[in-house]
């Protein structure tokens, strides 16, 4: 009997315009449109193996070789009920002959390849793949924009939506754009691709994680708070993001790091904002987060008076770590700036991807001439305990038998 | 021959309400209207005496004993400019056989009773102080609202206004509000008296002296970069603060701490939206401030599931240190939980002006049935520095002869 499964990995982005605010919190619509980069599935993605079968007595989810519930009415169902119904609709209703997919349970298998540690949100590359690896499964897509496709990945950004909000915009590569909408249904509130990774193929990012004692209020519930108590946040959502999004579209045709970058780092500043502006308030940034800012802003400053061009943008989710764009000449220094402020723990050896240290740790190397040392204090060991170099990648893709992580009893390969 | 000499003292303020943007920096004219509450001569205070003199050769101010210089155009001389043109068409030109004091040299000292490292700003006070002694040696004010007097306090706060905008408020007690005012040329832009002290006497204030590494941006070029640079403050200024000012009058005429502390606490919030909403950001809390927010927003929170109400509101000024608002009956509570979060150091004994410990240090007593005590860390000693218990007050006061900063001889008592 043959096999019904499909194997894909999905990766994460970073906003640089927020979202930050939900209008409908079942359908996940948001109050503004939002974009943001997605970076290499290289480095950082989650992997997931979906498989069809009749013999399977329920439908099991298992997140990093853990059994996860999946709660009646909840977010997962709700994308499992959706694909269901693209397959229903637009497979077997119009080919008696196969397979009913759309009526056998499934077998999930999901994989991080970055530990929760790490700090970031798993839940946007998390509900991307396990999206595009069951839309894989019942054909409704090839991931190949060269060959036709019974779904679009715009269509499919609808189904992770319904998971996480900002899962959708991982159904892209490149710069993407979720676009607010305005239907009741959420139809229109869709992820769009703004520009592919090969429009500008040096964007790199620098994640530099940060220790952080205290768990931070969750997204969704401070949102949430935000939306009911900030005096501030309808002012930003009507006068501020459209044009926003309009203006950092265009620095990304042009590829204009400097407008890019001002954009990037108001728009993270303006969400903390926000998040500060709420009863009670909501901090993520720490004093690190601070330093980070610090830093960047006086490099910005000296590379500014020298050249006329900025080198970095920095921007923070719901959380004290910084990412920093940067286009792939800076990196480097950035770094060596970043491990002086910052001295890594020497046990975490930089993996150094791009291979800038030539299988060295990075170390503290002269400031710029004219940089104010003053602008942050050099910090403990550990402080940012991680730093992860990246870059701009491409959405989902299809993976290999071979890379599938449940075996051929259907069950998970590894389980925990 | 007679010495024509006066000396007054002069309040701290809190404001409840953020003034934050000017829309005139010479004149100090704001972009909004704020209010605050005066805090006790008692504990705070700035002393100034003035005194003119024909045979002075020059203009003098010794600020803390120290010779500071008066600048050219400067605010300093602004105001004094301003008092001196009263003092000759109010008095000298009325009746030619007054002394033209307006004609001769000053010389002013200032001392302020607490230490720059309490990290209060000591302008407020210090130009109220100003303004108060060269009016009352000037004969404009009797400083009695029993007697009459050539210029009222909302005259002379429009004087102080120039020498730093916030001083204007220290020229009343009670709780007073800076209106923002329409007139170009500022005269509509002044202080008046919300309610007096003794409308609400039982309302204190304990001020959490916290440590800080870095000398964070001053008010007046933060202010200014916030004008020119965020997107949120307009909102602010044109929709949120008139309909808050009309709101805590209210709170404050009825006694109604509830609103009054969640006007409070929002207005701080938004104040600290708005820096970080500016390019670069302006960042003043830090992880200690952060800490004071999450404890006192958690005693509010139990308190309010027990009894409906509130206890504390806490403000920040352009810097980490909080201002906790609340009831006279609550002090010792609070401070009993700061203490806890943030011990002491030792060898800096509370001084206890209300005698709520009977001589001995503030120890750290068991939390409020409910209050979950992992909203924050135990921080080191020190963390928060000092903690000065105060409460509402007077306005400027007409001090005895024998309380002058002046010797006989013109020159400071204390030189530094």
């Amino acid at each position: 009997m043959s096999v019904f499964q499909a194997t894909t990995s999905a990766p994460v982005n970073i906003a640089c315009i927020k979202y930050w605010g939900k209008r409908d919190n079942t359908l996940i619509l948001p109050t503004n449109s939002s974009l943001s980069i997605t970076l290499s599935q290289d480095h950082l993605r989650s992997t997931t193996t979906a498989r069809a079968d009749p013999t399977f007595t329920e439908t099991t989810l298992w997140l990093n070789g853990k059994v996860e519930d999946i709660k009646s009415g909840g977010r997962l169902e709700r994308c499992l009920a959706q694909l269901k119904k693209m397959r229903r609709e637009r497979i077997e209703a119009k080919d008696p002959n196969t397979p009913k997919l759309s009526e056998w349970n499934l077998h999930v298998a999901s994989f991080n390849n970055f530990p929760t540690a790490a700090g970031l949100a798993s839940s946007a590359s998390g509900f991307a793949a396990l999206t595009s690896s069951i839309a894989a499964l019942y054909g409704l897509s090839s991931f190949d924009p060269s060959k036709p496709s019974v779904s679009s990945p715009s269509e499919l950004s609808l189904v992770a939506r319904l998971g996480s909000g900002s899962a959708c915009r991982s159904l892209f590569g490149g710069f993407v754009a979720w676009e607010v909408g305005s239907s009741p249904t959420g139809e229109d509130s869709l992820a769009v691709q703004v520009a592919p990774q090969e429009h500008w193929p040096t964007m790199h990012a620098l994640i530099c994680v940060v220790n952080d004692a205290k768990k931070g209020t969750s997204s969704t519930s401070g949102m949430q708070r935000t939306v009911e108590t900030s005096a501030l946040l309808q002012h930003r959502i009507k006068n501020v993001v459209p044009a926003r999004m309009q203006a950092i579209e265009k620095a990304i045709k042009d590829k204009d790091f400097d407008s890019f970058a001002r954009i990037t780092m108001a728009d993270s500043n303006q969400f903390h904002a926000v998040a500060l502006d709420t009863a009670p308030p909501i901090f993520y940034l720490n004093d690190v987060s601070r330093s980070i800012i610090a830093v960047v802003e006086e490099l910005n400053r000296v590379s500014y008076e020298k050249t006329g061009h900025l080198v970095a943008a920095y921007t923070f989710d719901a959380g004290p770590n910084a990412v920093v764009y940067t286009e792939s000449r800076n990196v480097k220094q950035i770094i060596e700036i970043i491990v002086r402020y910052f001295p890594q723990v020497e046990s975490s050896p930089f993996p150094d991807p791009f291979n800038l240290f030539s299988g060295s740790q990075p170390a503290a190397a002269p400031l710029p001439e004219g940089f104010n040392e003053n602008v942050a204090k050099v910090w403990e060991v550990g402080s940012v305990k991680g730093l992860i170099h990246t870059k701009i990648g491409d959405g989902p893709r299809i993976l290999a038998e071979s890379e599938a992580l449940l075996a051929s009893n259907g069950l998970p390969k590894v389980l925990v």
